[in-house]
């Protein structure tokens, strides 16, 4: 038995505000807890307001109100009483009874104690004893069991009877005795304890006894004239409670019918079990923290994730509350003269069990799965002084556009603080939270994740078989797997964003309040991962890309006179200009890396949306739309969640409207990059030939109509207008058409052919530098296998290698959907009609829609990480710096690598 | 006579919280107001605390200190006197006299009056009357000039009476009386009204018959007993008192006196004039808003800039205030045991003389110049409740890096508040504020302007003298006085730059705290205009600029074969190629807009370093350097000035660095566009001749070492490795030098012929569109002209045009400084040998200070214009691209115009 430990008495959800104890929720039965709204002044002539109850109580027979009007007091018993009594020595203090006095009597007629002691008339079962006893409240005295030097066992012991015989003498006596045993058990933790001067045991004690008496206000687990601090203990009860009956009023944000205050009552006690008021929740009470007003009242504004804390010193904390009070939280479900109340459950963090703190960690969604074996556990002592930090969490009922919630859950934290020295720091922190049972809306991200997953394997594996094709490969090796890994990660990654995305968006509209916490951060991780590896892969295959110009100007004496082709023209006329192929080259240096947008007004835009016009503000746990907050408001906490679904939205958004205006409007009425190419190499008389797989490439027809482009201005200026007027024949391969862009699946013959062309133009580089002085004569044979190239390619166009030839076809708009050939081109190879300009897929403009989810994508992450728009904006612009850097100089070098440009002239 | 109004009586620096009244600084007499700060425990056993005068002072003789401290007992009289006065019926009320009563007598033998009837004991000169009189509260009473109905004038009165007496009887009685007379007037606004029943007037009165008794604490505002509440009406006391001498205690913000808080103490009296303790301002006085402790505390850091403004309701003020209080401020100036004090001097706001409120619109700086008339004005009415919102206003002395301060101004101002209704809300603020005399700073600031200014005018006169002389022309028309005045607007924008940087920057480091009101946001958007049209005058220059491509190639076989120069050549030989001026074109459309930073890079970093490394933070009012503030610190507003310091240095800083790396590390190791260019020219056989204005402009020499650049690839890539090995020429214009790039002063003869043929180049845009069948015969003799232009040009270059010749030469370091040729070139032109690539002023290559100023001001302009830095940089980016792409149109145009190469190939 430890003597040296206090043991205290309990109560239901009574929150004290400087010694808060709180209560526990086990489980509770299904049905609407609502009690109605009553105060003192409401109650009638000949009622009563009953404080355990807190409804209007009709006062017996011969009974009328007192003057406070919380009790009833007898019409003319206790003179009379006091008349029999005589004979029998005393009074009892009740008024109710005679007792036989073991000292003198006071004025009243009632048993005198000296002072010091307890007057103690009953034992415990409420039995009046014949002659009343005076305790001495002595730590050794052995008439209770276990007293200590305070007497508080006593009194306990005390209020216990007083309590019971309330019970027994129903409406003959006031209720603070049950209410002050109840506030012992509420300071006590609501102990699960069953030793004998347990607070807690006490009250359960008594609350046994009267399961045969009815409950109040139709709730079984309130007995009359008790307070209400434990819920029952059925399993399931907390589920049923919480997550079964919304609470009947629906909160709105627009339209007519808009709602949303909420209010909170509490009725107040002091420690003694006195009812002194109902008070609104908020303001003085339970918001401690100083903070103006305004920003205060948006705790109670529904939808509002609210959180405030400080740091206060005990002093300041006895300043305003000097007394402890005990507040029994009510929410106000409205009604006007029907006010109906709803009781908060609440939880105590503190609450033990076996050593074991069972409500800690308890998670609102999950409350129910949750098992809780209650046992008693002393806390307390001396010299300290308990405060709580409750925050209140509503739980949204699930596809609901009315705003329907859960009971709301009430959850109280106590800390130990020393009070010997008044100047302690301790932190208060007062917290709303709103939570939806995110399990439905899990279920669904799994099955669009799972069966687009599904989709992308299938996609995956086509992409793969097509790429197995356009290689001329057909064996399965590692390579094989490793590719296929690459585009499904790709794919994967696509997939996730678009969840991701659609998810927050539909968050976002639909339950701006209530959200996932998003609390898997390294999931975009390693989302980013994916796809900076697939962009990379993408990269890595636009910077190795085969390409060659085809010049196809021949020397002018030759055509222009018709000198037969001899020895004698090779010394006579002038060399062919290269400076077209430089022209050529060097515009397609430059357009490697531009996009279908700016990305730098992207970026500008979005931050403009997010930080200028306020946009970011979406992303504030509240419910409200509006962009500009004024700084007297509250602001809440940013939600994750909402903030990636507003910037990927909004960036989408931008990036899709710059696609449709840069290749709807720029494009046609200003320039359009990729025609101008193509238009470039037609007047310049020079074909481009890509081949970004072994057998799988893309050409461009840009043989002059004209027959020769190597002429001076004049001629040139000659040679558009005619074309202008179409005074020649049209530009494409095949005569009388258009068509000059195309998509080549090529034999491997061919492929094989030209590869080892490629080969001997490209080896250049390994055996020497370019300064040495040796490298003049080595050069020479790539000079000859560039010429070489040129012939045999201009040969393969012209049908001129009936073994290497080709046909022209036009692709199926199925084949063009899925990016893959249904025809092997195992004779002829196919040059397929493109006029969609798809060799921009070798070069930035082609692959838009990955650097645009990529952007996204890494804007989010970076404001994930960094809480900062203004941040992720500028990283993610040194990102696109970077890449487009490395794109150009990497492409460059392959190009000059290829074609045999200098580098110097790709400026 | 208005018997409505309630007459008050007052105080001198009292700051009543909940009935404020303020104090009124007239003039103060140029002496160090300090006091030792005494509390009553500091006083002697012989001692008691003088109220009036906040100090310990000695009893008289036969005297000893009262219980509370406040006053001193006579040891034995006191009793004498009731046994003298049994004869003469009556003790009087301060028991050192006998005075017949009227009545009956009280039981400590004093006079007793009927209830509601005052005891009157002396007349208005303190004297003694034989009979004491008991005077009802009648409103029609005639015994005193104006009573009403609540009897406060006669309370006003006896006040008087007590007063004086106190001053007869010195030491004799308590000194509240005086205290509470001093109040009265305070609550009347330091009333000027000279009538009997007026607080003001009733104080003033026995102030001046007091004026023979010395002062308290050497201060002569300050009589013995009085409270001190106005300084003296000597002319030009109120700026020697606020602006001569500085307090004497400084404060320092680094090193080991560091010295940042200040401490304000007040004497807290009630309304009936006692003494209740001393008092740290601050909390809970007169910081009313809800707020944080640390934040508060904020308020009370030197040189912070502090701002608290909340709606409270009467309620709430009531609660927190139930009774009005009195504070005397003074500044605690520290000193261990002999802490010294120093009265805060006070505005009020309400103050009023002849109906005019003559304290409103009082400037501190301006303090001194100013006179006031005081007059008695009443606006009190019942019903009515009068609230302050007092700001501190610190001025700090000029010409200090110690932080040493003029005594701080407290100025209140009262609000009319409806008391009927407890709910009213009223706005409640505090503020403290730094300020400092900057005449001198602005007589600085002028000075520079005037002398920079002046020197703007000198090189405004050199440029248009030099811009005369490059357009061959000596008469001044209305052109010329234009072209000065553009010259001129350009060169005061860029002196107000540099000031205004200037200052900003000065104030930034040396005087954070206290700075120039940034009022003029006009002056800004003035330079801000200016500095655009500069910006728009050089555009037009650039995109008008002549430009011609001189091709060097001759048909080959001429050259090769030696063969005669005669008619067969001409149809024998293949044309000259126009795809190497095709390329320098498109090349030189391209660096149009290049510059020697990258302005994205340059919002971005900026927009780093200002909003996520927190150097926006630098601009707060407050006298730290920490980037990052937690949230829970108090936040001060920003100002304006070092808004814009902080973000022009930062801008100019960066655009610095940047401009160094791109020209010295990035032009080097990885690309010089400029240089490249001109390599291009060479190695393509072209030159580049530019003309900025008529007779002056820009040759690029590109003429190939190797005679012939129009050849297949194997030759160019001989020549470019036989030129790596120097087994050719060298590729300057002189022979041996490498020089490729001149400015040309032209002589006009030369500039007039090069316009003739140009005009013939040009002209064809006037007449039809290219797209015109009929343009096919017209465009002819523009090739025809094309042909000359070559012809010619190369002939002068040649030195073939013996009218026409030139010489070449270097130019002087001083005229390449100022801009200007001293040497006209008369008989020949002057080639300046030029290694810098100045070719590039006619690009914005060479104008990257007028950029980086015009874009450092818009960045400014705008953030002043929104405090947002975000939109700055947003609104700068777009200013920058629409500028870059109207460059860019332009510049093409031009450039297709002048070299009629078509604009299609400029891509």
């Amino acid at each position: 038995m430890a003597t040296e430990t206090l043991q205290f008495v309990v109560n239901r959800h009574k929150v004290p505000v400087t010694l808060f104890i709180l209560m526990y929720i086990d489980v509770l039965r299904c049905q609407p807890f609502t009690i109605p709204f009553r105060t003192p002044s409401d109650c009638g002539a000949e009622e009563f307001f009953d404080i355990s109850s807190l409804s209007c109580v009709r006062c017996g027979p011969n009974q009328r109100r007192s003057t406070t009007g919380l009790s009833c007091v007898c019409q003319s018993y206790v003179s009379s009483y006091s008349v029999l009594c005589f004979y029998l020595q005393g009074v009892t203090k009740d008024g109710f009874g005679c007792i036989r006095c073991p000292g003198g009597l006071s004025n009243d007629g009632k048993c005198q104690c000296p002072p010091g002691d307890v007057l103690v008339e009953r034992d415990l079962n409420g039995t009046l004893l014949e002659e009343a006893r005076c305790e001495t409240c002595d730590e050794d005295s052995p008439a209770l069991s276990v007293p200590n030097r305070n007497g508080d066992s006593i009194i306990l012991m005390y209020l216990a009877v007083l309590c019971k015989q309330v019970v027994f003498l129903q409406g003959f006596s006031n209720l603070t005795a049950c209410q002050a045993l109840g506030n012992m058990c509420v300071m006590n933790m609501h102990s699960f304890s069953s030793a004998s001067t347990d607070a807690c045991a006490l009250f359960n004690n008594i609350f046994r006894t009267m399961a045969a008496l009815s409950s109040t206000q139709g709730i079984s687990y309130w007995r009359a004239n008790l307070p209400w601090l434990y819920y029952g203990d059925e399993p399931g009860l907390a589920s049923r409670v919480l997550q079964t009956d919304p609470v009947p009023i629906g909160f709105s944000f627009r339209g007519k019918n808009k709602n949303t205050d909420f209010r909170l009552l509490a009725a107040v006690y002091n420690v003694r079990g006195e009812f002194l008021r109902w008070e609104q929740v908020g303001g003085q009470n339970l918001q401690l923290c100083p903070q103006p007003k305004t920003k205060r009242a948006a705790a109670f504004s529904f939808g509002t994730a609210y959180k405030e804390s400080c740091v206060l010193s005990v002093a300041q904390l006895f300043a305003t509350h000097p007394e402890p009070l005990f507040y029994d939280v009510f929410l106000d479900l409205g009604g006007g003269e029907n006010t109906k109340l709803l009781p908060l459950p609440t939880l105590i963090q503190n609450q033990q069990y076996n050593g074991r703190f069972i409500n800690q960690g308890w998670i609102y969604i999950d409350c129910c799965e949750k098992a809780f074996a209650p046992h008693k556990h002393l806390h307390l002592q001396w010299g300290k002084k308990v405060f709580s930090q409750p925050p209140i969490v509503f739980q949204l009922v699930r596809r609901t556009q009315e705003g329907k919630v859960f009971p709301p859950l009430m959850t109280v934290t106590y800390t130990d603080v020393l009070i010997t020295d008044l100047n302690t720091q301790t932190v208060t922190t007062f917290a709303v939270e709103y939570e939806m049972d995110q399990s439905e809306a899990r279920l669904k991200t799994d099955i669009a994740l799972g069966v687009l997953g599904g989709v992308a394997v299938l996609y995956s594996l086509m992409k793969t078989i097509s790429w197995k094709r356009r290689i001329a490969s057909s064996f399965i090796d590692l390579e094989t797997m490793v590719k296929f890994l690459l585009f499904y990660a790709g794919d994967l990654a696509n997939v996730f964003f678009a969840v991701t995305v659609g998810t927050g968006l539909y968050w976002l509209i639909f339950y701006k309040v209530c959200l996932i916490p998003l609390n898997s951060r390294s999931f975009f991780y390693r989302i980013i991962y994916i796809l900076a590896v697939q962009f990379l892969h993408k990269l890595a295959l636009q910077v190795t890309v085969d390409i060659f110009l085809i010049d196809w100007e021949r020397p002018r004496t030759k055509t222009n006179r018709s000198v037969p082709v001899s020895g004698e023209s090779k010394h006579d006329t002038s060399p062919v200009s290269i400076w077209r192929t430089y022209f050529v080259a060097n515009e397609w240096n430059e357009i490697q890396t531009i996009r279908k947008i700016s990305p730098t007004f992207q970026i500008m835009t979005v931050l403009f949306f997010l930080e200028v016009l306020g946009f970011s503000n979406l992303a504030l746990r509240d419910p409200w739309s509006n962009l500009q907050r004024s700084p007297e408001e509250y602001t809440p906490s940013y939600s994750l969640t909402l903030r990636y679904g507003v910037a990927a939205t909004l960036w989408l958004c931008i990036g899709l409207l710059q696609v449709i205006f840069f290749t709807v409007f720029y494009a046609h009425f200003v320039e359009d990059k990729i025609r101008q190419f193509v238009d470039l190499c037609s007047v310049s008389n020079i074909s481009v030939f890509i081949l970004s797989y072994r057998c799988f490439g893309y050409y461009i027809h840009g043989r002059s109509v004209h027959g020769h482009a190597d002429t001076n201005m004049e001629e040139m200026n000659n040679n558009l207008r005619r074309e202008a007027e179409s005074l020649c024949a049209q530009r494409g391969l095949l005569p009388n058409t258009e068509v000059q862009t195309f998509q080549v699946s090529l034999t491997s013959r061919l492929g094989m052919q030209y590869k080892r062309i490629q080969e001997s133009i490209s080896r250049r580089n390994q055996p020497s530098r370019l300064t040495d002085a040796s490298t003049l004569s080595s050069l020479e044979p790539h000079f000859k296998a560039y010429q070489a190239m040129n012939h045999f390619l201009g040969c393969v166009i012209d049908h001129a290698h009936s073994d290497m030839d080709y046909i022209v076809k036009d692709k199926l708009m199925f084949e063009s959907v899925i990016g893959m050939e249904f025809l092997e081109p195992t004779e002829k190879s196919i040059f397929y009609n493109d006029e969609a300009h798809t060799f921009s897929n070798v070069l930035y403009y082609g692959n838009e829609a990955t650097l645009l989810i990529f952007d996204t994508l890494f804007f989010c992450v970076v404001d994930l990480g960094s809480q900062s728009f203004v941040l992720a904006a500028v990283l993610t612009y040194v990102q696109q710096v970077i890449f487009c850097f490395l794109r150009n100089s990497l492409g460059r070098k392959n190009l000059a690598n290829k074609t045999l440009v200098d580098e110097r002239f790709l400026i």
